[in-house]
């Protein structure tokens, strides 16, 4: 457990005022898969001050009681320390953030199937206005209100992982779409030939192709098609147990290994084609990519690829700058914002 | 000419109030390639009423001096029938609808080429407040605002013709993007493979093959992979001079012909990877799809084929009911509420 402890040589921070005006403390939580991030936001801190204070962490119970209670007791650790306004929660999801309910599958999370109206019975027992947001969602929300794209008028933000997600912020506000099912940029199709299957059962979905399990098949496909020896080559100096994993893709790239260098180049096409398809969607100025797969992207040259398809040439592509804790951040800020 | 007198007989419709309170009749122009055409749209008509009463129109001068006049006079002569409050504008081109400034290509216009300030310029002479925007946005606008897709919450509409148009309504509001790029739709791809440019001079776009020039495209490749004798016969049929032109390909569909019907399937398959990837992003409740094309639709076929792309199934996927007036009606309205 970090901790930034409140003593007297290190304050809190004297709050700017936030969009609403209402400058309290905030906490977020992410609930991921194995583990739930929690920390307190402190709204507008200054250039320099951290973004979050007293993060805290749990393994995420698979029980839906023990669970409630984990939530509980991580927001009463935080309560003590901080005078907190509300409580803004990042999930895995589809999520009616209106009424804070949980729509759609929660994936690896047995402990969320009964717990879809989660907002009511925490609110019950934290004594505390709950927000519950979609993790790309929250993720994209909290660049874009103290991240990378701070300042922008139109944005998404893309998360290269396992799979690839996404969120819009326009004009200032979060964009859910008219059911919350907006801003499944990773599910655009980027080949209409059937050619390959998505974890979600459709066709050719982007993510196919960006996501890590993505670079893996495209590894796949290279390798077939490459001489007897160069593959072998390849199998042995950077798999294990002939597995063609992400980080032998990488290992290879970096090592100027001839296969690994055009799987890594066909990635960036395939990553530049779904980008410049929603450019032309959304002519944002500004498009954050975050993720864990984000520190191998070659920003410059996935630029330029992007520009081959985009309509407009004025935008920004940068790397996520609040990493693993953007979800943490841009919820606990939607929390607030939703108090005004 | 068609013009609606203003008799005692046919008095001027009691106009319900507009979405900003102004009820006085707008004028609504729609520059094209070869015909300007202009009416006087009335601010929610009631139901069995006209949308628009007045249409007129006039070639499209080349010369710009020539084509200010026409608007000129144009307006003037609504002017004279209708106590006329404001002048809507739908053109091609990427329009800065704020500053009322042309701001890309104006294609087959070269009236406009000088006239990037025609707002300024009209409204000197007419003494009228002038709106400008994009035509696809403007029919989008139009459906929305009081055709097909009344009452929507979040809708996109495409136009299938020689080109793929789309504009956006998000929230009961125009979407333009950050550089009046968005909506850009026919432009993102559907392939990664450069298997077709398009006559924006990208690979793969949406356009390419929704079109009916992509259409035609479709309909050349699967003809040189049919039978000779097949092949022989389609052309015999239904092309004149050996040409494949949407009309021959839908004149055999119509028939019954098998390649016909091939490609014709094959168009709807690629309207409805475009439209998934759209769905996915925006998450809309209403599609409108109109354009020279939309009557040789099978909307139910295509909200078939899009569902199987999109994460969303609640949305409804209808056909344009303001026809070639839709730019002029949106435009008209825009004018209206940019009054307020």
């Amino acid at each position: 457990m970090k901790d930034t402890a409140i003593t007297e040589a290190n304050p809190r921070p004297n709050h700017a005022p936030s969009k609403t005006g209402i400058t309290k403390p905030t906490v977020g939580i992410d609930i991921g898969g194995t583990k739930i991030n929690a920390a307190v936001v402190v709204p507008d801190s200054k250039p320099g001050e951290e973004q979050f204070q007293s993060l805290i962490n749990a393994p995420t119970p698979t029980d839906s009681a023990v669970f409630m209670d984990t939530l509980v007791t991580m927001v009463d650790t935080l309560k003590q320390q901080h005078d907190v306004a509300a409580v803004g929660i990042s999930t895995a999801g589809v999520v009616d953030s209106i009424h804070g309910r949980i729509l759609g599958s929660t994936g690896n999370m047995p402990a969320l199937k009964n717990l879809c109206n989660l907002k009511e019975l925490l609110e019950a027992r934290i004594h505390l206005p709950v927000h519950m947001e979609n993790d790309a969602n929250a993720a994209a929300y909290g660049e874009w209100r103290s991240g990378a794209a701070k300042g922008a008028e139109n944005m998404f933000a893309i998360t290269l992982g396992t799979g690839v997600g996404m969120g819009i912020v326009f004009n200032g506000q979060m964009y859910r779409g008219t059911h919350f099912y907006a801003a499944e940029g990773g599910h655009i199709a980027i080949s209409y030939h059937r050619e390959r299957k998505c974890t979600c059962g459709r066709w050719d979905c982007w993510e196919a192709f960006a996501s890590g399990t993505g670079l893996q098949k495209t590894a796949a496909i290279a390798l077939e098609a490459a001489p007897e020896t160069a593959k072998a080559e390849f199998l042995q100096n950077y798999c294990t147990n002939n597995e063609v994993t992400t980080y032998a893709v990488i290992a290879a790239w970096k090592d100027n290994n001839h296969i690994g260098a055009k799987i890594i180049d066909q990635w960036h096409n395939h990553i530049a084609v779904g980008l410049g398809s929603l450019i032309n969607v959304m002519d944002p100025d500004m498009i954050v990519v975050g993720g864990g797969l984000a520190q191998f992207v070659n920003f410059e040259l996935l630029k330029e690829r992007a520009l081959e398809r985009s309509m407009s040439n004025d935008f920004q592509l940068v790397p996520a700058t609040l990493g693993n804790h953007a979800g943490i951040v841009g919820a606990a800020y939607l929390a607030l914002e939703t108090l005004s």
